[in-house]
């Protein structure tokens, strides 16, 4: 490994997402400078932010501090910061306090943001699940409606007890399938004087097909299951508009509700178009097939941000292993620049499958080959997935913990409301 | 045990700490209808709330879901509300949404506040350490003061690194030891490019030693200990103001920080002196032998709103081994008087020693015989003791898992800064 003293080229990486990590560990082996930015101080792990959101894990369980991912590669140092800009000719990128940080492979990673797609009251009303941060908002606003509707029952014909997930994408019908579990099994039991069967969680999704991106039998079998867990799923409906109070459909129904999670899709950070690099109708940064920008090929684009193609032209899926294989790309050919040129075999992304769990004991997997698995099979094939590529040791503890609780006793042990802030002494209740 | 239909009389428990849920579970298998009243959602199991502000434990380690606890007890409920004030004469509690709670016992268990002392400055700029929203509140504080020194280092002039915990009780050892690992072990690693040799931790303690409640040569033991691992103890020293970047004290000297923990001591929830019930100076409600309220025999307080008296006519310490003892024996003055008034004998107080740990492998350890035990063996008594003490198998499992991993890595791995609350889509960073 090449020792910090002779690490000159300098490579900096916007973004600490499975991207950007995978691109910054991979070059641990050669003379360069790795500094990892990030706006937040820990890697997130998306895939399961939605049973933290559900009670099922704790946020610390999924997020892993990115400066300690580091400490044991010498060349790399993780800062936090938020890049607002770049002098793409000085080849320097500025962060949100003032600071430059010069580089001479910049690689971006920065991910994607919520798509609202232009319906009006999705930022300010709904939830997007991008964050530990949104997750732990969605937990601690449903528990608030039901202990609310347990002082006012009148609240659940203001719709206080219905959840809607936007998106039926394998986000919206975890998301969906995790709420209705959490009200089944917890919340019946948590709250015995809330009428819980008026609780409601309604699945909208404008195709005519959950999991759109799977084989039509595996959306439908999720479409049944989560019907038998009680899951309203409303295909072919769109969201016209979203208010404090309610959902409005294209059609013109109203969904009384507080709460709705906007799973819909995401779009690439705006990183792309402020740094006034090529973009394409969803923000993505247009890349050559080293995922490389053609105008400065010296940066690279990553993961969501990227408009990268697979080698049949069709643009690769926003999913954690296309982002890794990314990830590992450009780390090669920063390396063959370095070792003078040699060029690596183009992008080729390498379909590992696609899997959605829809609640205990089910799942839908869907194999490179076609295959298809479900039920038991297919959601102890989620869960182990699921743990491999957890970062460290304690995480995946905590979580082998966390889910073998929620498994046998069928409870939620996070389900804690705890406030944003320390509040001031108050009367009655432990200060 | 009785069943829901049987039981008639009603037991108001106020606050689901360490005595309230005593006195409530202690009640299982008499035919009374319970009703356990937090502001919270969840009991906080305080004595480790310190190592979640030190990135030890993960929040939700520490806290327990109140209505999870009842779910077995059938004639048992828990609900979220604050109590704003009674009516003694027609038996009533107020909530602050208006409902009326009636009650044929009433048990008070409202805890401790933060007490000031009249120190101007504490409440605006200090921290408390009574919830997990404070613990999480003070490790995301020292978090951003380390990533603002990264940034700034001129910071470090103005005191940004320097953390000041007043108390030398047992929470202000634990809390200003734990820091001074967190820094030592985890934060050095971190921020490499950080004078981290010159981040303070300062605890200040108005007596001539520290554990003023211990043997003095345990306090002299601390002392010897926290120095050893870099904790600057000021005896004999008293706050007289705070600011926003400095602790004065009362001999003139200013101590530039932005990081104040306040554990110089609790004060009684204010619900005493709201409810119109005669107390002590402390705010604590006086109460006969028995826990009750003289003028109001059905009302008990226990824990540490009660200015309980053990049998030699001193203030009972404020410690949770008490507020559990007082728990119980309130729950057996309620079942005698059910019984038809059969006494109970008087409380007395059964002194279990105390126990605070200064860091990795060391901890003093009081018996009540008067015996003392310090460094390995206090150690793991203190372990042990505090796991057992936890609620649920979850909650301990994690606990073990994140003890063995800090234990065997030097690591802190729950060192997240997780937002408050969503933030907006921004530019750069993963969204």
């Amino acid at each position: 490994m090449a020792g910090r003293s002779l690490a000159r080229h300098r490579v900096v990486v916007v973004g600490a997402g499975f991207a950007g990590l995978r691109a910054a560990r991979d070059l641990a082996d050669v003379a360069v400078e790795v500094t990892i930015v990030d706006a937040r101080n820990h890697h997130t792990f998306q895939p399961l932010l939605y049973q933290v959101a559900t009670a099922g894990l704790d946020a610390d369980d999924v997020c892993y501090a990115t400066r300690g991912i580091f400490h044991r590669q010498s060349n790399a140092r993780a800062i936090r910061a938020q890049v607002v800009g770049a002098d793409l000719g000085a080849r320097t990128v500025e962060l949100a306090d003032g600071a430059v940080l010069a580089y001479d492979h910049l690689v971006l990673a920065a991910g994607g943001v919520t798509a609202d797609f232009g319906v009006p009251g999705v930022l300010e009303h709904g939830f997007g699940l991008k964050s530990a941060a949104d997750a732990v908002a969605i937990r601690t606003h449903v528990l608030e409606r039901f202990e609310r509707c347990e002082r006012d029952p009148s609240r659940i014909d203001d719709g206080e007890l219905t959840l809607v997930v936007a998106g039926g994408g394998p986000t919206g019908v975890e998301m969906a399938g995790g709420f209705a579990e959490l009200i089944n099994h917890v919340l019946r039991r948590d709250f015995p004087s809330v009428d819980v069967n008026r609780a409601r969680v309604v699945l909208i999704e404008a195709a005519d097909r959950l999991l759109g991106t799977f084989a039509p039998k595996l959306g439908r079998s999720a479409e049944r299951k989560l019907g038998r867990i009680g899951v309203e799923v409303l295909l072919g409906t769109q969201v016209d508009r979203v208010t404090a109070s309610s959902v409005v459909l294209a059609d013109g129904r109203t969904i009384d509700t507080g709460t709705l999670v906007w799973a819909a899709g995401i779009k690439a950070n705006p990183l792309g178009a402020a740094l006034g690099l090529e973009v394409d109708r969803g923000g993505r940064i247009v890349v050559d097939r080293d995922l490389r920008v053609a105008s400065h090929p010296e940066i690279l684009v990553i993961g969501d941000l990227a408009a990268a193609r697979d080698i049949d032209g069709s643009l690769l899926p926003q999913v954690a292993p296309a982002a890794i294989q990314a990830g590992a790309h450009a780390a090669k050919v920063i390396k063959a620049e370095l070792r003078g040129g040699r060029p690596v075999g183009r992008f080729r992304y390498r379909d590992k499958g696609s899997m959605a769990t829809i609640g205990r004991n089910s799942a839908v997997v869907e194999l490179p080959s076609g295959q298809t698995v479900t039920g038991l099979a297919g959601w102890v094939a989620w869960l182990c997935l699921h743990l491999v590529m957890l970062i460290g040791f304690r995480n995946r503890a905590n979580v082998v913990v966390n889910w073998a609780w929620n498994y046998l006793t069928y409870d939620r042990a996070s389900r804690l409301i705890i406030e944003d802030r320390p509040l001031p002494p108050r009367v009655g209740g432990p200060g």
